[in-house]
């Protein structure tokens, strides 16, 4: 079976306030939209919002807690993460974990997107990425 | 700012629970592991799953209920999505929503991991996957 992740969809409550986070404060570009969702497309698979009644409808599954879990976002210094995290608190992120050193090395930060879905900011150097966006496993 | 996500985490309870799930179940092979976290190698990214506790901890927050959200692992047919589920369900996967026609065209079905997080089996015609497993945005 092809390790592929295709679609990575967020259930969201308010379209703006998550396209504000998104487009504003990561920069990031629609490739669709419509008043119930927003498409975007990442590396090498897309990355939706779309609203969390039709989401849960879809699924036939109420939103509900699950073991937790957070998206990350790498970036290619150090020096790139506290400022990512200060910008996208400015579009509505919460704030969970200022950037700092974990055991394993790199630097990292959380925030949380207005749905409170976390985002890892992160500079690991033992990952490399390619000019495409690529992220591979490297030591 | 590079439209990348580089990892997706997900916080599970029981490792070697979860790792029958995508080991079994999907047919994955981790590029890590050890006795709190096992990595996968994705399509352009990373797929980690972690013991809940360490995620809550490194992210400074409890697990808690957000929006709900989804991953996707699209299939090249139709008939292809129905054995997938089945398959899933037999490794510890709870069923959702069994295989059927969407309004938006195509197939999908949903089932939940052991921690329930949920995966959409899904047969797209729309969006194109290229031999690496990049999936795009196609019309």
């Amino acid at each position: 079976m092809q390790q592929q992740i295709s679609v990575i969809t967020l259930g969201i409550a308010d379209l703006a306030r998550s396209r504000r986070f998104y487009v504003e404060g990561f920069g990031w570009k629609p490739v669709f939209e419509n008043p119930e969702i927003v498409f975007y497309q990442m590396n090498g698979l897309m990355l939706g919002t779309w609203l969390g009644k039709a989401l849960a409808e879809d699924m036939q599954r109420e939103a509900m807690r699950s073991g937790g879990f957070a998206l990350a976002h790498n970036v290619p210094s150090r020096e790139a993460v506290q400022p990512l995290l200060d910008r996208l608190a400015q579009f509505g992120g919460k704030m969970l974990r200022p950037g700092d050193a974990p055991p394993h090395g790199g630097f990292r930060g959380y925030i949380a997107d207005p749905d409170d879905h976390a985002w890892e900011i992160a500079w690991n150097p033992a990952w490399p990425i390619s000019p495409e966006g690529y992220v591979s496993w490297g030591t």
